[in-house]
């Protein structure tokens, strides 16, 4: 498998270098870069953000992957940074608006993209960065990666990564965290539903890389609609999800992927799904 | 106990054989009966739709139970009849539309049953097979049962399974069954919520028999108003829900059935739900 | 640590006796007192009712605990006082009403509380006493404790409790308790989402004032503002939380005591949230 280590010419070499990229056989591998603490800073989120936008027009990329380097996932915001804003005329006020926003902005952004997107952790996701984890579509990690919403240690409650958590486990699980700020190690988090496999730290990007490839060898078109039906159906009353998730059925039986995908089944032969 | 295996008299003997059908102690016993596949063909949705509408009128069925013979409990919809429509005049889009309504009226006519209704698995349940098992009220399965929604891998998404799925698993893990399609075991389904209970195969149909035993023994007007509450106060903002469920426990105090079991309860002796 | 074990004056001795109050360290201990069943009779729910009031209203009380005496954690609604008010001239219905409003109000308060409130269990938790369980944020058992909904048995169903079991735990998890009124056991009640933890009989009080503390030891206006959020916003569409999550993060950096507590975490040192 031929990896291509590839920086975006349009960014400066200093954003850039915050998330790595590499693409290769249709699964773009995003790299949080700014260790020890991989905080999600304005800087580092704008570059995420550039970087699931380009994702999400470039038909080469069929999976992302969110990874980092060094030994903490993500830290969640840069506390010094907002801090540091307590100096402007406002006391920080449009900037935390701006960090917040964002944020927010960058989460849904992973449950829009028309691609899945994968949480590789190892390591510590903390705040804004186990929300990161709660809100990408399937989440593998280490068996000693580690997991808390600890606001309420520094005079904040994680209201933000709530709204990912309280979606991905049971609510008291998710208020135990919140509440206490303690944290969870990786089982107590598979079995809260927050990820879905653990796996030893010397395969974890071999299996994260072997669940993206099993999901890039599907036809785009179905993982596109279907991925977009997901998030739609679960806020709807069940009655008003049937009819949409059945009209999705019949869209997707119209199209040329269900017709060779069910003919291939039928005549016992693989799919093709790159014929015009 | 006396079992008495009936056949409708109003169905044809094709469409009836399809589906089996016993009724013994208030117990009905479905039988889903095309093996290998136990497809959810047109045919066979009407007639399990007919015999659920017959056993919402039948004073006489307590609980439902949605078995089936052969070693695949069903694997969805019959692509071959499916695939046979695309020679339609407008491409199947008419018969798919009727094939995924009807498939999602059968999902809503088993939440709306005013009586409980069990899915007893053995084998492989996928596709809208395993849209069934989540659509029943309880499922309780051997322990060598697997579940998987494999739509990705024929160019479709398993958008309308999803509906059930999502409304009984974490997000997280229903995602993975979606767009992986790879098949969960027995153990897995039990920890995703998507069955309650994993029995040795020799004991399954003794065990559902059981539970099915232990529910009609209960006062079936205290189970119908229990179930509608169930799916109605689900969707409901939680203000709203109490004040619906504070309405139901009165009206239900008011039944002679609550009379009875409240004074069987405190007279320290059986409920008799059939007194006039 | 000391203890003052103190009985509110504007209560009357029988009501307040039903009620045991300990407060200590900001952490309320509420001890329901009324041992073989505990049940939240009238006098109990309006008891308890008016202890959280209080609690709401009193800056010393940071947690909420809720325990209580002997073997049984509560029994729910005491069957004997309802069935009593059958010999009313409405055959009980306006008692029936005040009983249900008021359960559903109670449960609704404790979430609606400013302050985290934490059960903690020993021996059964049954019918509302099951639903007072699922209400409070956190909940922590023994490992004998147990829980059921069995108003099937007695003719009823038990929907009021319902609402908070349906949102604590799977559906099919739920269903199974309500339609068998069978008893789960701790384990299966920490897998459903229903406990937190458990912890044998001789640890149990010890484990959950340790919780508290924890708790306690937080900004109570970062937990209070949390706490609100939570409930707020697990019922809006997720695009919509975001919105809302976002304010209340900004609102709350700009709070005196996200000021202090990142200052304190940034200069590596405990912060104090009773400055002025």
């Amino acid at each position: 498998m031929a990896e291509v280590l590839s920086f975006r010419t349009d960014a400066s070499k200093a954003s850039a270098s915050l998330v790595l990229r590499q693409l290769a056989d249709g699964i773009l591998r995003l790299t949080l870069n700014n260790p020890p603490a991989n905080h999600l800073s304005l800087a580092m989120m704008e570059t995420l953000m550039g970087e699931l936008q380009n994702a999400a027009e470039d038909d080469d990329v069929r999976v992302v992957i969110i990874a980092s380097t060094g030994d903490v996932f993500s830290a969640g915001h840069d506390l010094k940074e907002l801090t540091e804003h307590r100096a402007d005329a406002d006391d920080g006020e449009a900037f935390f608006e701006e960090t917040f926003a964002l944020a927010a902005d960058l989460m849904l952004e992973i449950t829009k993209l028309p691609k899945p997107v994968i949480a590789e952790i190892d390591g510590l996701a903390t705040a804004a960065g186990c929300q990161l984890v709660a809100s990408c579509d399937l989440a593998i990690c280490t068996d000693t990666a580690t997991f808390c919403t600890p606001g309420v240690n520094i005079g904040l409650f994680c209201a933000t990564p709530m709204v990912a958590l309280t979606r991905s486990a049971h609510r008291k699980q998710a208020m135990e965290m919140l509440l206490t700020g303690e944290t969870i190690d990786a089982s107590t988090a598979k079995d809260f539903g927050l990820v879905n496999r653990i796996v030893p730290k010397q395969y974890l990007q071999q299996v994260v890389t072997k669940y993206a490839s099993v999901i890039a060898s599907k036809s785009p078109m179905a993982i596109q609609i279907g991925k977009e039906a997901f998030y739609r159906q679960v806020e709807m009353p069940v009655e008003e999800a049937y009819g949409y998730a059945a009209e999705v059925m019949v869209d997707s039986m119209m199209t040329e992927d269900a017709e060779e995908g069910i003919g291939a089944f039928l005549e016992n032969r693989m799919p093709d799904w790159t014929r015009d």
